[in-house]
Formats: structure tokens, sequence, C-alpha cells
């Protein structure tokens, strides 16, 4: 399943790692794409949403609901 | 001895985290201290002025000479 995230507070290739750590530790799976720039997360994953959003979340970003 | 370094180009605490441990590398003994508002990076190290800027240029980011 597809989902978008809009990510808030990812300043830099570091940040955009640790997004996807910590999407592929709630599904080791998961493909995992993100637009630095825009803050457009992108992730193809059989996780629901609400799970994937607290692990960007958790990481010290901000989700858009 | 204590070195003072002008770091361009670290936007968050997973760069002041990289800038640090590449300072370590050079010497596992430096006491670093980042100020990641104003770039300020003091080190205090038995190692060369040089050496370090050259870790922390080699860890991507700018120092000013």
């Amino acid at each position: 399943m597809q989902h978008q995230f809009n990510v808030q507070g990812m300043t830099c290739g570091h940040c955009e790692r640790a997004v996807v750590h910590a999407v592929r530790e709630v599904d080791t799976e998961a493909i995992v794409q993100v637009n630095l720039d825009s803050g457009q997360v992108s992730v193809d994953s059989e996780k629901s949403r609400d799970a994937i959003a607290q692990a960007i979340r958790d990481e010290g970003y901000q989700v858009a609901a």
C-alpha cells in the first residue's frame, strides 16, 4: 500500500536517513522515498499509515495530519 | 590545545554528532563542543588544527580558513 506523508523538520541527508530507518524499523520491507526539499515521504508498505506516521514522529519530525 | 573552527553546513543535531564523531576519529580523547546556531566548533585536542579541520571537511562540511 502506498502512503504519502508531509514531513516537516528534515534538514539534511542525515534526517532523510533517520526517517528511512525509522520507517524500516516498523517494516523492514518498506520502500521509502524522501524528497528533502518538499518534505514529501512516500512509503510502500503493508503496515498502517498510523504506525508509520508514529515512527516518523518518534524520530523527532512533524507529520501533517 | 584549544582549536576554534567556523564550520558551515551543519543544520541539525545529526550534523552536530557527525562533526563530533569525525573529530573523535582523529583523536578519541578530544573534547568537542558545537554551537549549531553559530557554527562555532571548539576542540580541545593535542592533534593539529589541520588534521581536525580536514576531518570535518571530509565529513562534508566547510571549515573557514
